[in-house]
């Protein structure tokens, strides 16, 4: 496939593709038109050959889907609904056509299957590696977004989900948390939310920072997943590996218990209450000690 | 200057920056929020070393102000005014925070020149060359949108400024016709219109193409830019050279008489008549040959 015929392929395909009918004006001109009514949530992430996905064992379509899937993410982040995302994709001149057909077909898959618009982008050809750069448009909650600053001391602290060890596959094929955060938001009102891309211990700092508070946090609640149980260090696996993009949120003692009694995502996902948000602004074991830092262990290449 | 410094100093830019209060919510969380009121323009241009600028002559701030200006450029396309933007980098392992810095710089430089708020992004390091992935949104004219497809049988078709030969350094340093757009559809309405950034002969057939009609071009008419003047082929420099950034539209005759009559971004910028829609599906001199296609002879490296 040349790269003409990659082009023509990539504009019948978003043309034509099932969630395009939410756009005022689709691709194909200068810019495309989305409907927005208020306030509309912006986010962009960036993924690239050899940091966030490694083409050498990963499939393109897998690192297209996973460069839409950070970005849903984000948007769910906020307990928002994504509208639209552009691509922008850098193609290495080699392989370009082929792989950007996968990197797309991807993309779309996972677009109309959360009924994203693909509003257009740009696709260019160079010496470099495969990056592939996503940003997204979403509507922000009823109720109002959850950013990272609403966390209040006494709030607990929350995550669905299991952590540790995405790098063996779950962080290509993770589902973002689209609707659990929508559903959470408005049956119990979050006080605080973010995704987990760089494991538990980097960030929930963020949130503690945002908010001006710290908090202490269960040791024997971490819901460690099967696959971090088989490293050395499961705890450590569980905290600090990053790319879970589980969701980890604050809300209020009496919301927590409700949430923590009905369960609502399960079976499929379980609601794990792990801490307590405090005074102190740091983030601290039960004990008094505190938690490493770690950061973020998955850089591949 | 370490990543951490370079990621403190960026988010200390983000969140101070002049346009910072045109957003809801800044930078800084899982997504920004930005007001909107019906309906909103999206674009997104990707540019890359050795392909759109060369760090081995070029600044990083000049890059980066490119990577802005073309995307405001996609806005000003439609008429549209900018609102936001989003800039994610792929930043070279060896020189990442320098260079981000430089980058940023040239972006909210330009942005602010602008008013648009940068609304948040990614930065990653990499093995690879540096790319600067941008995306905007913008208010669409009051009047609505500037397509592609709205040129008819009989209109005329014009062009701001001069073309050819920006690879000289205009490529890096053009201002985006955003103010000239919007007076433009407000006082003339226009009925079709892109910026030119594949050349002439290439970017005026989208807009046939898509508006089901053909052009016949007068040869003396259009203007060639000082430097195109140069050449060896000074027509086909004008014709064919990438990167001019000029509007290139469509306006009903007694439109087009009037604007051509009042020139109203004189003296900084003159209008040209270069030529007129026709029913014939084809770009031709009046004459009756076909122009050369040409295509973008602006790739670096």
């Amino acid at each position: 496939m040349s790269e003409h015929e990659f082009i023509d392929w990539l504009k019948q395909r978003l043309t034509t593709h099932s969630a395009n009918h939410r756009l005022a004006l689709g691709p194909g001109d200068d810019a495309a038109l989305a409907h927005a009514n208020g306030q509309i949530l912006l986010a962009a992430d960036m993924i690239m050959d050899k940091v966030h996905f490694d083409l050498s064992r990963d499939s393109p379509e897998l690192a297209g889907r996973k460069a839409l899937a950070v970005n849903l993410s984000d948007i769910a982040a906020m307990a928002g609904r994504p509208d639209s995302a552009l691509v922008s994709l850098a193609l290495p001149r080699s392989r370009g056509s082929a792989l950007g057909q996968g990197v797309m077909q991807g993309i779309l898959q996972l677009a109309e299957q959360y009924d994203v618009a693909i509003a257009g982008g740009d696709t260019n050809s160079w010496e470099g590696p495969l990056a592939i750069a996503v940003s997204v448009t979403g509507t922000p909650h009823p109720l109002g977004s959850v950013t990272r600053s609403g966390a209040r001391v006494g709030d607990l602290v929350l995550v669905t989900g299991e952590l540790g060890g995405s790098i063996q596959g779950r962080h290509l094929s993770f589902a973002p948390r689209i609707r659990e955060a929508e559903l959470l938001h408005h049956r119990y009102r979050l006080s605080a939310m973010l995704d987990l891309s760089d494991g538990l211990a980097t960030d929930l700092r963020h949130i503690l920072k945002a908010s001006h508070v710290g908090a202490r946090l269960d040791k024997t609640a971490i819901p460690v997943s099967a696959i971090a149980k088989q490293s050395d260090d499961p705890l450590s696996a569980a905290l600090q590996d990053g790319e879970d993009f589980e969701l980890c949120f604050t809300a209020s003692p009496d919301a927590a218990a409700t949430m923590l009694r009905e369960q609502p995502l399960a079976p499929a996902l379980l609601i794990t209450k792990i801490g307590v948000i405090c005074e102190d602004p740091e983030l601290r074991w039960n004990d008094g000690s505190t938690i490493a830092l770690g950061g973020y262990r998955h850089q591949f290449g």
